[in-house]
């Protein structure tokens, strides 16, 4: 395990007439034989006279910096003293949003994170329409002259370098350097996000047979990308495996450990898609499904990404009624996030509030009468028919109200049986029951708040020991952060590509006819579920 | 055998629904099979772009041109069809001359040769005044900053970067292309010309314990070096052994063969000193003296290069004392080379003009008619005592005369006593006789002219058939060629290093005494020289 830049002890014999080795030949004689594995030593020539002068000055004994390359070891720096620091950056470069952590390479502390959006939205809000956007005068002439360089796409790349610039400045900041002292940098992003980091065309991506123009980046350096960050820092992109199957994943299918399991594990990361993986050491199969915009702020009205204002967590006591909730930030709430909208929805069915198809009750009818006074105060009649008032605007004045209608709850539905009829096409695929699997990886915002209790209880997640679920939070920017401290994960990286398979779901008959029986709460087949009670049987 | 820089063929599957490669990975794929020696196929950022499109373009099917690099091959264009010309460059960079041809990398042939004066000599006419120039504000401060650049050695360095970019374009002018089409560059160089020629410190070259900076370069991309060629042009540099042991030394190696021999061989180098190497495909043993000055115009007063207008080839009939000669270009005379000296001073003792020590004999007690009439004719008594006329200013007025001086023949009899010298010490440290070697390779301007007949005459070459001897020109140059075509020369290049040792002859006390044996014509020990005749015995 070698971290991408690392600090190494040297310890050189002084020159003499009896020993007139070049200075700089001296140096990686004594590396290549300190690190012993057959890749040369190199000193490339904009590091040669400031290495060569500084292997003097310390009188020939110090740390050498080098980049640990694919092919070879580059010296790029010489220090008498070991560096306590070794900063190096970690991006999640994420279609609408950007997370970054400031890794010491020395010893895998984290020194300091810092999210931003990501600006190109003001150029198209989703990949396509930024492909588009990448390609305004390209589209002109089908196959381009060679030189040919949109300028809709060094836009986008400029946004992307901006942002990342201001996050180094942000990390550096926060973690008492300065931005030039960071050393490498790590990109974890899909296929398109990492085309328009490179300024490379992105055309063909979206266009059938989907062919990008790259999936494995060579490693670039920070100077020739106008990254403001130190130079010569290695820039190490996480492969792609297709159009659709972007180095994000293969980052979470790193930072998961399932690539290392033997036993089979399940990861799910819910984003913009919820995307799923299954498998081990062995194989792993993947697919990708529209289940998340109601999960992450796209489809309910109130919804919202995870972040100060949104509400997180939702109860509703089913004796009492008493309801509780929390804000990101402990703040006034301004909407409502995915883990929050599943605490709220299971707990309305729970409450008899909702029936098995996610449809508003009629409170008029109500018998329970500590429910009808609950009802009374929380569902309203509106234009769009019946909804759930979270917190009213006058508990809430400026900010208005957080309301849950019935459009909203649909979309829900509808993602949460997406969601189940991946997991189970995925797993039927292979033979396997989801009680064989040996972990439930859950990434992502998503994963870090959501409750799988309350998941479960909507039929979203399998039925099974709480145990069984495991949140790694953001899994793109930890990945990202184990390709900068081990050039083993850079290594599982390959194999994880290698031994990928995808599962094309958009033509799936059996997903459809799974993504049918999973629109109840929590299942048409309510056996599935043994834990969740069921209140009455789905009307025709 | 393949050059630095080479065109391979591709024909790759077109891509579709069930083969979704990236465009770039395709084609590294492809050329991974195709080149199948493990080292891993890289399009570098810079070229990602075009090279895909060009690719697609040809419909995935053409010629990749690579850059055949020690652990990789690197991709740096892609063409529909197979490229006649891939035009490098080999560079001999001499101490006070540039010497360079155009190499077809696809089949060998010399499309066209240069040469220019190195304009570094208005800045010092040998290495210790560059140096000197080249550190002329760093000496200042002993152990210089990091950052510290010596703005002579950046003059020095400017120097020869606009001299190489004036020699590629006459070399792209006179093979019918243009500099920026030239895609390699090799250059052979002593060791303080390789440092300045990258900018690098040449400060402790000169300064003992005498350690270069550097004396294997890593190999850089002309770009790099604000070379005006293909700025992905790889840039390849000889290896050096020491300060006094350059790269142009290891060309001349390389060059010469006897690195690959079973039987020893010997290699004569004569520039400004006297390089010779002893040894085969098992050693090698290389020292070097001041023999040259005299044979490079160094030293006689009419002594000049190897260039249009010298006597390069003097004859006297020993019996009608008829004279001839013959200047480089056919020009007027203006001064006498190197091989027209050795030619004039065998003459000169075949004749009995000139005695066993070297001395001019005195006209005035010559018996023989026809050679008192000659000497009278050319022999002329002025301040400096007796001088030879090549040429009167009668005959060749505009331009002055060409006279040889008994101060120039002092100088060289020094020369050839120290050659000769040179090479016994060194044969003699192996325990070999000169009969035992299989071939005498004779380089550089020197060897490309002299008659090895007139040079044995004198005693400066050991009396041994003339099918010993063979001439190879500018062995520099020609090695520097080689490594441009052929990767196992490069890696001959690393062998030869490694094989090599030197012998110090400064501090010698053999070579001293077989200097002082030497100086007569053509040996104190005539029974050396069986086939010169001896005229008398050396006075004491």
């Amino acid at each position: 395990m070698k971290s991408i830049v690392c600090s190494v002890k040297v310890n050189a014999a002084v020159p003499g007439l009896e020993d007139n080795t070049a200075d700089i030949d001296r140096l990686q004689q004594d590396l290549t034989s300190i690190l012993g594995d057959g890749r040369p030593v190199i000193v490339s020539y904009q590091h040669m006279t400031s290495v060569a002068r500084k292997f003097r000055l310390a009188g020939f004994s110090g740390y050498a910096l080098l980049n640990n390359m694919d092919q070879s070891w580059q010296v790029i720096d010489f220090f008498a003293a070991r560096p306590a620091v070794i900063p190096g950056m970690a991006l999640d470069l994420g279609t609408t949003h950007l997370e970054a952590s400031l890794v010491n390479l020395q010893d895998g502390e984290i020194l300091a994170e810092a999210n931003l959006e990501n600006t190109q939205i003001r150029f198209g809000a989703d990949i396509l329409s930024r492909i588009h956007h990448a390609t305004t005068k390209r589209r002109q002439q089908k196959l381009p002259e060679p030189d040919f360089f949109d300028p809709g796409l060094t836009e986008l790349q400029n946004e992307i370098i901006t942002a990342i610039n201001e996050l180094a400045a942000m990390l550096a900041a926060r973690a008492g350097v300065t931005a030039g002292e960071i050393l490498a940098l790590s990109v974890s992003g899909n296929t398109t996000m990492a085309h328009l980091f490179l300024g490379l065309d992105p055309y063909f991506i979206c266009r059938e047979p989907y062919i990008p123009l790259f999936n494995r980046a060579p490693v670039m350096d920070a100077g020739q990308l106008k990254l403001a960050i130190n130079p010569a820092s290695p820039v190490w992109i996480m492969p792609s495996v297709g159009s659709y199957f972007g180095g994000d994943l293969i980052s979470g299918i790193l930072a998961s450990g399932m690539a290392k399991s033997e036993k089979t594990r399940m990861l799910i990361d819910v984003g913009t898609n919820a995307e799923v993986v299954l498998g081990n050491s062995e194989w792993l199969i993947a697919c990708a499904g529209a289940a998340g915009p109601a999960l992450e702020g796209g489809v309910a009205r109130m919804g919202m990404r995870a972040g100060p204002g949104a509400i997180e967590f939702v109860s509703i006591d089913p004796e009492t009624y008493e309801m509780e909730y929390r804000t990101i930030g402990n703040v006034r709430p301004k909407g409502i996030c995915g883990s929050g909208l599943i605490d709220l929805v299971a707990a309305l069915y729970l409450t008899r509030m909702i029936d098995i198809r996610g449809k508003f009750r009629d409170p008029d009818g109500e018998q329970d009468q500590a429910r009808a006074l609950f009802m009374k105060k929380h569902i309203s009649r509106r234009e769009g028919g019946l909804c759930f008032v979270v917190t009213s605007a006058k508990e809430n004045d400026s900010q208005g109200e957080v309301v849950l209608e019935q459009i909203d709850l649909d979309a829900m539905i509808r993602s949460k049986a997406a969601m189940y009829a991946i997991l189970t096409t995925l797993i039927n695929q292979v033979g396997l029951e989801f009680t064989e699997l040996e972990e439930i990886t859950v990434a992502g915002a998503f994963g870090r708040h959501i409750n799988p209790q309350h998941a479960m209880t909507l039929g979203m997640l399998p039925d099974l020991p709480l145990s069984t679920y495991r949140a790694i939070g953001n899994s793109s920017l930890r990945g990202a952060e184990l390709v900068l401290l081990d050039d083993s994960a850079r290594r599982e990286c390959e194999h994880i590509v290698s031994s990928i398979t995808y599962l094309e779901l958009n033509v799936n008959q059996e997903f459809m006819i799974r993504f049918s029986g999973a629109r109840f709460i929590p299942h048409t087949d309510p056996s599935l579920f043994p834990s969740v009670p069921v209140f009455d049987t789905p009307s025709s």
